[in-house]
């Protein structure tokens, strides 16, 4: 058995979804589930996610082999801190948060030396949907993990992490935060601030009315990530702040090329930028597909 | 038999689907295409789609019911003139462009008095392919046509237009054409150039290779219509030049909005713009669910 203890603080999609992995690929022998609302622990029982359900952190961390923050990233600092005089020897915490420095920082902060246990984490994978009864034991099958450890983390607490993950399914990467927060700021970040900005201007809108009923499944798929928790996200903008504002813009700057051409009428520069986006596109989808045979 | 001979200039996706949709469902006996590129037509004759194939305008066009314009908008000008002296009574033509005024105004100048044939129409399908070989009948299955009818419009000719997409599978909704090019810039024209230009931004970042290595479902399903036809869209800004970049400033606007919210650490700002998004994207989807069912 992988893990015998495993603690999940916070029993949503992510940690929800990893929990069932890995009970169906027999990797944990105990799932001890923390959330401060004991009506969201019940559920999580009742979904098997879980197979003790704590409000009390000392007893959701006690004899736990690996400690796993599953929550939104607004919430982890003070988790850390809660968490840190909890852990005892053996025992390693890991997160899933979707910038990594500011999760480093908080760790550093509070977990001082025993920050070499500490491996921060992030899995490329998610839908839009948040919450227990939305987790699925699938959610990681052939997706990527992203891991950064720092230089003086614990390379067995890594191995440990990599053979999670890839029990879930997943195959792990190993990346620096920097560059993975900056990464991840361009493919997910700013893809999400896009979404929410566009349906938000079209709903006020005076045609919204029309322009709902006349949206086609073009509009749906683009617009997907705007259905995301907007908890989740408030927190992504704070712990990823600085390369988020550098990624609008940079978009910016982009949009502002096309809106020019367009305006002057520029078919050499509208064709050029249509062509190159679409062929990065392509290459992207037959990368994508190679990877899924 | 609701048509004994239609005439598709153009015979892609769109044209290539609504001909197999309407020999599925009986309605067509014979469909005459026209394209300037004879092995398109190979193509489309071999596939089932076009029951005759013609390099000649006046040969595809003759002893037609219905001609219907399925190519770019950029060349339908060009094409409405040259077809103009070919339409005999009885005869009605139709297209299919994603923007409706500029092909309006290129109609009435082509066809004169000959206007009231003319039923301008736009089917709110599509996917990011493109091409004889990407065409299946069930693409108008359940989706939604707009006719965009002039004044002067013949309520035969519209009649007959909404029996050939009904045919398909398609449900027909009247629009006023300035008020269907200001929908369509908002539902479809901007968000293509948010794609092409997040895409593009993307490709020509030093990280593209980690960029395009860690995008998630998310990004490819956000990007997808960056994979559409870089010369249609082409044609499209060129088309709905003035919507769209009112829709693009509208746009900008909003972002802008967000970006402050972010460097300023607006929590209050960000949740309402994100929950308001969610909100409204949610209304939509469980209204085209309804719509489904």
């Amino acid at each position: 058995m992988l893990i015998k203890r495993l603690c999940l603080i916070g029993v949503g999609l992510i940690g929800g979804s990893l929990a069932l992995a890995l009970k169906r690929a027999g990797a944990c022998s105990h799932v001890a589930g923390f959330d401060q609302d004991a009506s969201t622990l019940s559920e999580a029982l009742e979904l098997g996610i879980i197979d003790s359900g704590h409000t009390s952190l000392t007893q959701a961390v006690a004899a736990s082999d690996i400690v796993l923050l599953a929550t939104p990233l607004g919430a982890m600092p003070a988790l850390l801190q809660q968490v840190a005089p909890l852990l005892t020897p053996g025992m390693l915490i890991t997160d899933v948060g979707s910038a990594k420095q500011c999760v480093i920082d908080a760790a550093r902060k509070s977990l001082g030396s025993g920050i070499r246990i500490f491996v921060p984490g992030h899995p490329i994978a998610g839908t839009e949907k948040s919450g227990p009864r939305h987790a699925f034991p699938e959610l990681f099958a052939g997706r990527m993990v992203i891991l950064t450890p720092l230089p003086e983390t614990d390379a067995t607490a890594v191995a440990r992490v990599q053979a999670l993950w890839e029990a879930a399914g997943a195959s792990v990467q190993l990346l620096d935060a920097a560059h993975h927060d900056r990464v991840l700021a361009a493919t997910s970040h700013l893809p999400h601030m896009l979404a929410y900005a566009l349906v938000d201007c079209l709903a006020r809108m005076d045609e919204r009315e029309e322009i709902f009923r006349f949206a086609a499944g073009g509009f749906a798929d683009f617009t997907r990530i705007a259905s995301s928790s907007p908890e989740m996200w408030h927190d992504v903008c704070a712990a990823n702040r600085d390369h988020l504002l550098a990624a609008l813009d940079r978009f910016e700057q982009h949009l502002r090329q096309i809106r020019i051409a367009v305006e002057q009428g520029d078919s050499g520069e509208l064709l050029a930028i249509f062509r190159r986006a679409r062929a990065a596109r392509d290459r992207l989808m037959s990368r994508r597909r190679a990877a899924d045979e």
